[in-house]
């Protein structure tokens, strides 16, 4: 099942989405009561998705991301495969959805785009055994770990570089019915092919990384967890149309432009 | 003015503190109509402060702290004071209030405090010029940036070290009227002095932090500055009592207990 979160007319909602985009009437969201963090149902009402701005599909409290867990990515910028995940924040303030603009920030002139999978958190967790770690997600979108790459280089810690505004989009929507384990996960620059990597190169998995995570904090419902990037990674500029794509899932596209 | 968060009877409030601890009556909190990052006044309802518990002043969406701010602690971790301040976040799950238990992670058997004075933005901004620093404050608190030394020095990305449950305690509420630039700051372990100096030591100022974080990242009201420890770091224990004491603040008191 595909959960979207969308605004039309000033509304806030979130939709099943139905269909393929090659149907006659083009995907359709089938309108959810409730909230599909707890208890929900369809309600039947169905709008055409063409008509409705789709939202990040959710409100993380944080993203907690983790680099370096694609050997070959962490080797084409010369780094090592760490004993333990590296370990950063996103805020919540650097999310946006599908079709929102990327805002070149003024701290760099070295943006790379980084294609990642995104584990959706259904619920408040912490110690989590491996073997109860699939419990916990309430589904997986794309996510784009925008980094400023000469911040990151010149900065210890990486919450500019990896933090600023528009940082983080999320989406188009949650697919909830996925296996994480072998997915092709690709990011396209104005339609040319940047990455491309399969979710079985990751060093570590979902449920170790979710083992790792919990260990120490707890996730709630809606927290995001960013899986690492495969390798390829590279720049966008002003004007750019980058967009991740996820087997299974959908694409995230989003242009760049000049932040005012 | 000091302005507290609270629960009473399982509802929660705000309410300004008045008098001194050595009063008759003791302190006595005038509880607030409306919220205090938008327009409020006093009720003129009172309780006595003993009759309440304090939570943490703020929920902010993110902390956003500074590493390596005052020399003198730089030096005494074997560090340099870099060019660019060391930013790094604390997630919301980490933040406790005064009173409440720092729960010792099991990640860890190293974890110091650090006392810091903490700036609660009042407002939502970005790009702020220096010259406009003082108007996005609402106020200030105390704050432990409780670390994980050894996981701190293991993980090259700080967010396990520094973002574990319980790992912010702010409070014990925010001061609004305050000059911040040469306020006593100290640290008591089991009532000893570990930690004492002067806000005055910062390398940047509450403006210069406002600016460098803002050119990246938007902060929203609720949101969190940490301003870096003076030196005098050290272990905390299991059963230990851990105050953060910031003049013309007041005093941020939490125990330390096994994680269950």
């Amino acid at each position: 099942m595909r959960i979207a979160r969308f605004s039309i007319d000033g509304t806030v909602g979130f939709g099943v989405v139905e269909g393929e985009p090659t149907d006659e009437n083009g995907l359709q969201l089938d309108i959810i009561k409730g909230h599909p963090f707890a208890e929900f149902e369809r309600s039947g009402h169905r709008v055409p998705l063409s008509e409705v701005r789709l939202l990040p599909p959710v409100l993380p409290s944080k993203v907690v991301a983790i680099g370096r867990n694609y050997a070959e990515h962490a080797r084409e910028l010369g780094n090592e495969v760490p004993d333990v995940p590296v370990t950063f924040f996103k805020p919540s303030t650097s999310v946006i959805g599908t079709g929102d603009e990327i805002r070149y920030p003024s701290i760099s002139s070295d943006v790379h785009h980084e294609a990642e999978l995104a584990v959706v958190i259904g619920r408040l967790c912490r110690d989590v055994p491996r073997e109860r770690a699939r419990e916990v997600i309430l589904g997986y979108t794309c996510a784009n770990d925008l980094t400023a790459r000469d911040v990151q280089r010149r900065e210890k810690q990486w919450a500019r570089a990896k933090g600023f505004d528009t940082a983080c989009p999320l989406g188009p929507w949650i697919e909830t019915q996925l296996d994480p384990e072998d997915l092709a996960i690709m990011c396209t620059v104005n339609g040319e092919q940047r990455q491309l990597g399969r979710t079985s190169e990751m060093v570590r998995s979902v449920e170790d990384l979710i083992v790792h995570i919990t260990e120490s904090m707890t996730l709630l419902p809606q927290d995001v967890i960013l899986t690492g990037t495969p390798a390829g990674v590279g720049p966008v500029r002003v004007g750019d149309e980058v967009a991740v794509s996820i087997e299974g899932i959908g694409t995230l596209t989003n242009k760049v432009v000049r932040r005012d």
